[in-house]
């Protein structure tokens, strides 16, 4: 391709408003302009390197068999009131109505269409496991995109789709695309970790994610410094840093020794720091007691004690199902408790509860299960509500609790033997520093942006829409489902974001928007002859050939090459063509140094170097 | 591929609403489901030939110089206002706000989008000609949607855009286009003929429309049977059968021997047909003379008769130009004559008025104007209003029309010597059994389906939008701007309207999903060996292979392989294999006989077959 011939309009200066490299550099490189606020155009060169994200996408689809299918954009309402996402997804979902008032979406992404899709095709287990893909437009009505494609409105998105007869079956799948993805990630040349993280609003357990690390990621994840390690804040564990006795038995029996509880006066203190510096001990003795609302709570709570002001709802019967579950209670409380140096992660908590929602009570109600101001919450004697501890607390038995009344609290407060409550799970929040629950090392923190995710859904979608098929038993089933998604537009930022120094992009090859440029110092005479041929021969092996033809100083054609971050760069002059063993000059756009190579070599070694680095970038 | 590993779920019956063969067909092959009214997935069969139809249409693009970009498909309203289509383009236009309370549209063509995107990169005549293109998601919203993908509400539209300097460089590309378009079609295999089509909603003038033949065409076309004639009855002319005087004084030369106009009593005589009677003469003899009203004339009307009633309307100043030219006549009335036989074509009178919309007047209106009750109007002594007479109207010197009083008429009126319209011009309508305006060949009526059509749009859009450049003497000037697009989804479906048959579809071998589909009997044993052993060799060279592995009965497969249409099938059985030279039975979807052809050549023969059909259709 001549550079004469391409709408490439490369500037010095990015816009104010770009903040990170990649954003800076996919406009000034031409690659995008901007149409209005999230919404960007890919101009030639930017599509080039876009498609080639979604060619490797899509070839990893096909090799685990998922098949493309393409749906519209623009989705029916109807299917979205189905699953009940038309309530519950918030406002990122651009609801439209057409000309005849019919309700439509504009696609954030696309298990109904897909589970609508299948549910009238699907009758019998032998069709079973199915996976289908998409690679095609999504909107999310963000408040504020931000960071150029890494953050717009309207973005491409893989989406896959798969569904089984069984657990197991989602499970193989699952690792497919879990395999599928690192391999998409590796073939872009990025640097990915995985980690597993909370499903959020996609319903269902098990997921991972894919995320590159960046100053802008809106993740918080904890790392091992030893191991692979990679969690999510919000899902992350740790290795304890106490003993978890074996039974409740276990735990009585480490309180032997322990005097009974003793109800002491703590005038006028009310922190845990109050507390320590008033009894001169360590956080780690106190018990912290926190009273939480939950809403719309799906865990059964039958058997959970003052259970009184709660009360289940059932979904109204004949109506499909909205909105998840059958059967939920609308608000539920619940006392937590948590060794006094940790806090409660409420997002661990939601997911214990099967929860829309949680957060710390109002006064008023802490009051009213309490009996006491809201500072002296305690497990002993607490029957109004369930206790929920976090498995630190297994491990006291000799703690400081509050006595559920004003300025007085409990000492000699062991687990098992003064209180037993009604839930032992891990709630607490993992910090930099803890250590790894794989391996003991220590953790860290670092942001991270999400590039891919993959979901194990359950039945969520295939129940509330109603999908069964015939099993081997002629019997009617609901089939499992999961999910799976790439941004395409924020995977290719990234790529920018990992590769690039201060003169602009280098391309890994696979995603190049073209492999070699070629500099003519002036594009005329044996310089231009000799330009074209080395042009021609590349080209009829396949490589992707950029000849800058411009009329243009070698100071601009050099700066927009590395600009442009074209892999291999070959310069043409007069004084080494006209030598007794004619020259060209040859750099890599990763190198500092060109070499010079005899002209006849040339086309062959870059041949070579283009395919060896794809076939690296592939394996 | 192997047929168990894709999802393909043919169907005996199409639904009930498919009314033409390319809907029952997309269905009953499974290569689309429908999602809503007007809105269709495409399941992996189809999405394969559309695919190709897409690939077709960028190789042929790309051929010319036309650069693929993709902006979005929510386009800015903002921009839809500076054209001014925001408020012109009715409801077919899905404007939607987002959460923020801005104007989007998802983008039924890209006029604006482009021109958006040019006018911010565009600064020297330098950079043109320039051409782009997208291949993307589009929504009309139509009120009816039918015939499947045919007449949808989302598709897949290529639209294409060129900006230059002048007229000459505007036409070259448009030919161009127009080229490519016909290669387009034939490398589809589709039966296309082209005619000069009025631009409607687009603005300026110069266009051709690539149509097919169909049923449930929307346009009436006139065709030619002896030369390539065609045209949309909204535009096409016709050879008269009178002769044309050279100028006005030949016309009055010509009633030389005429008596001088005669008022005559007609009464209760109204229509032409009654006159007729009345008379006893021929409709031909009748100046048949209407009262047109029109909406938003952009003509200029300085130096018509009778324009107290109109008032030009001036664009503020200061304001973006909305809607098209600075200046209009909100309202505007003319007198349209024509010979007695002939009829008004409003579309064409629209054109030559630049009007947004003309009707015949209301009967007040033209008893304002005539000083007479309907029925009565004429040219002579009509000064209230502009006269615009047809081409016709000049070769009569001896005439009838209404005397623009009750029950009277003039007998012995000559055009030229009785009266000058303001405007002579072609506004009759043609019909079938006219005269070809080329060649004089009898003309007939088609139906046609629109896949294509090209634009020169002119400076609508760069004016409107403020688009400019410095020539080469540093001169602010306006780019001139066209347009070409093709329906991606109609196009498709309009292979399959000329490529079926009762059994299914007869894909041409540019667009099969598959090139060969193998069957064996049972694929099992020595047939699975052989089965297996000539879909590998295919595969290798390149040739798309579908191997039926399914465990179902021949006769299920055969009518799959028919439906589908595959071009080439391979059958291959016990019997044949067994015989001292293994044969296999080969039958082109095309043709009813089956041939045996050995084992160890049918996959040379076959691969030569496809290619030689590829390059065949590609020429």
């Amino acid at each position: 391709m001549r550079y004469s011939q391409i709408f490439v309009p490369t500037l010095r200066e990015a816009p104010g408003d770009a903040a990170i490299a990649s954003h800076q550099l996919m406009f000034r490189t031409g690659m995008i302009r901007r149409l209005a606020n999230g919404l960007f155009a890919y101009l030639p060169v930017g599509l080039r390197s876009l498609r080639k994200v979604e060619r490797i996408a899509r070839e990893e689809m096909d090799a685990i068999g998922s098949q493309e299918i393409k749906p519209t954009v623009m989705a029916p309402g109807e299917l979205w009131k189905e699953s009940g996402r038309w309530e519950t997804m918030g406002e990122g979902l651009l609801r439209v109505k057409n000309r005849l008032g019919g309700d439509f979406v504009v696609s954030p992404t696309a298990e109904e269409v897909f589970t609508a899709l299948i549910r009238d095709e699907l009758s019998s287990y032998r069709q079973l496991p199915l996976s289908l893909y998409q690679i095609n437009t999504k909107y999310r009505d963000e408040i504020r995109p931000r960071y150029g494609v890494m953050r717009g409105r309207e973005f491409i998105m893989k989406d896959a789709y798969s569904w089984h007869c069984d657990e197991a079956s989602l499970d193989k799948t699952y690792q497919d695309m879990g395999k599928a993805y690192r391999r998409i990630f590796k073939r872009c040349g990025l640097s990915v970790f995985s980690v597993r993280a909370d499903s959020g609003t996609m319903g269902g357990s098990g997921s991972e994610e894919f995320m590159v690390e960046s100053v802008i990621g809106d993740n918080t994840l904890l790392l091992c410094k030893d191991c692979g390690y990679a969690a999510n804040v919000e899902k992350a564990g740790c290795k304890p840093d106490y003993q978890v006795p074996a039974s409740l038995n276990a735990a009585k029996a480490l309180a032997d020794s322990v005097p009974p509880p003793e109800r002491i006066d703590t005038p006028a203190v009310k922190t845990i720091e109050e507390l320590c510096a008033f009894l001169k001990v360590d956080a780690r003795s106190f018990i912290k007691t926190l009273i939480y609302r939950a809403v719309n709570v799906e865990l059964d709570l039958s058997t959970a004690p003052g259970m009184v002001k709660s009360e289940k709802r059932r979904a109204p019967s004949g109506e499909t199902h909205r909105g998840g579950a059958p059967e939920s209670y609308a608000e539920a409380f619940f006392a937590v408790c948590v060794r006094g140096d940790l806090d409660v992660n409420e997002v661990k908590l939601a997911s214990i509860l099967k929860a829309s929602e949680v957060a710390l009570a109002a006064d008023t109600d802490v009051e009213r299960f309490t009996g006491a101001p809201v500072g002296f919450a305690g497990p002993l004697g607490l029957t109004t509500i369930p206790v929920i501890a976090d498995e630190s607390v297994t491990a006291m038995h000799d703690g400081i609790c509050g006595a559920l009344a004003k300025d007085q609290h409990y000492a000699h407060v062991a687990y098992g033997r003064d209180f037993s409550p009604w839930l032992v799970a891990d709630v607490r929040v993992v910090k930099s520093g803890d250590c790894c629950p794989l391996c003991g090392g220590e953790l860290y923190e670092k942001k991270g942006n999400e590039l891919g995710h993959i979901f194990k859904l359950g039945y969520k979608y295939t129940a509330s829409m109603g999908v069964s098929y015939l099993d081997e038993n002629g019997k009617n089933r609901v089939p499992i489902m999961g999910s799976y998604g790439i941004g395409i537009d924020r995977t290719l930022a990234s790529i920018i974001e990992e590769h690039h120094d201060e003169r602009g992009i280098i391309w890994p090859m696979t995603v190049a928007p073209y492999h070699v440029i070629i500099i003519p110092i002036k594009y005329e005479g044996s310089v231009k002859i000799a330009a074209d041929q080395i042009a021609s021969t590349l080209e009829n092996t396949g490589i992707e050939v950029l000849l800058d033809d411009r009329n243009e100083r070698p100071g601009v054609k050099f700066n927009d090459a590395d600009l442009l971050g074209i892999p291999c760069r070959v310069v043409i002059g007069d004084k080494n063509l006209a030598l007794d063993n004619p020259q060209v000059e040859v750099k890599h756009r990763n190198e500092n140094d060109s070499r010079l190579v005899p002209l006849n070599m040339v086309a062959h070694e870059l041949t070579a170097f283009v395919y060896g680095k794809i076939t690296q970038l592939n394996l």
